[in-house]
């Protein structure tokens, strides 16, 4: 009798795969062929699952997406509104080994994603997620900011470049670093 | 007599074809073959310059960070402070077409350099040397803060998010939005 693989655990497995690939070689080096190997399988067995690059790449990035939004959504109320978007924040900067290689297959998807098409909706749909979730968090530290839209769009970009600094640079933007900055920036937004 | 060509005339020409190609089709599409297209070479001509691929980018990366550094190196003292650092600030952002060429191009090179040793050399000395204008910048708002360097660290990581955002999603991160980012975090900073 064969043996009953559950889809979604194999689907899960190859993802890790895909990522793995991503962060040693790159984009580039994503094919049937090199996520087969890095998981295992047979291409032809991979093939059953996805058929295609643009289709491992898609589902490796959905699953980045999928990860942090189940961390946030876990989060309970703080003791204070600064604590809680504090605890936010920490599920989307790189602070540890896991969400570091997130970020270094996030930041290879978006680039990614500039030239292919197949990337982008997925992408852009990533981009307004995480615009919302800052717009709640500038909402709950400063409702009826007088500058909410800027005051938004701060918030996202600092944490992006923070995002983006990690994965560059994790000697120079460490965990320390990241935190002492969040902490400035919530301050000053509570005021 | 066989047309004299300025060497650094030519490099530079070619330089901006391997942008164009970079903008166009992502990294993977730069190859001394395709380059050599676009610029109307042959290939042997442009072998001349550059023998690989890794020759090509590192000089098209570089390119656009002596580009930036002339930008901000020519820029006056302004009537005050908050004036001079938001003209430098506006070098670095993706403000008009041209600079959004450039904020493109780095961003695929940096995304690059995480698993090319070749170009991270060249990327980690333009991080080091943005880190040290945002220093200067920090230094000139409200010097000797208490909380110096998470205020350099928040406004690059700041700097670079808008960035980042402005080549992602040029409809939502606008040069307006930008802006009022970059003076609420000046008026603030300059306290």
């Amino acid at each position: 009798m064969p043996k009953v693989v559950d889809p979604e655990e194999r689907r899960a497995s190859v993802a890790a795969a895909v990522w793995r690939v991503v962060r040693r070689s790159g984009l580039d080096g994503v094919s049937v062929r090199t996520v087969a190997a890095e998981a295992g399988l047979s291409a032809g067995s991979l093939r059953h699952y996805f058929a295609t690059q643009a289709e491992l790449l898609a589902f490796a990035m959905q699953l980045v997406a999928d990860r942090v939004r189940a961390r946030v959504d876990a989060i309970g109320p703080g003791p204070d509104p600064v604590t809680t978007v504090r605890r936010v924040i920490d599920e989307l900067l790189p602070l540890d080994p896991e969400r570091r290689a997130e970020a270094e297959v996030w930041l290879a998807f978006t680039t990614r994603a500039q030239v292919d098409p197949a990337l982008r909706a997925l992408r852009d749909a990533s981009y307004d997620a995480l615009e919302g979730l800052c717009a709640d968090l500038v909402d709950a530290l400063a409702p009826e900011h007088p500058h909410r839209a800027a005051e938004i769009e701060r918030l996202y970009s600092l944490i992006d470049g923070l995002v983006l600094h990690a994965v560059m640079r994790p000697d120079r933007a460490t965990p320390e670093l990241m935190g002492a900055v969040v902490d400035r920036h919530l301050a000053e937004l509570g005021q």
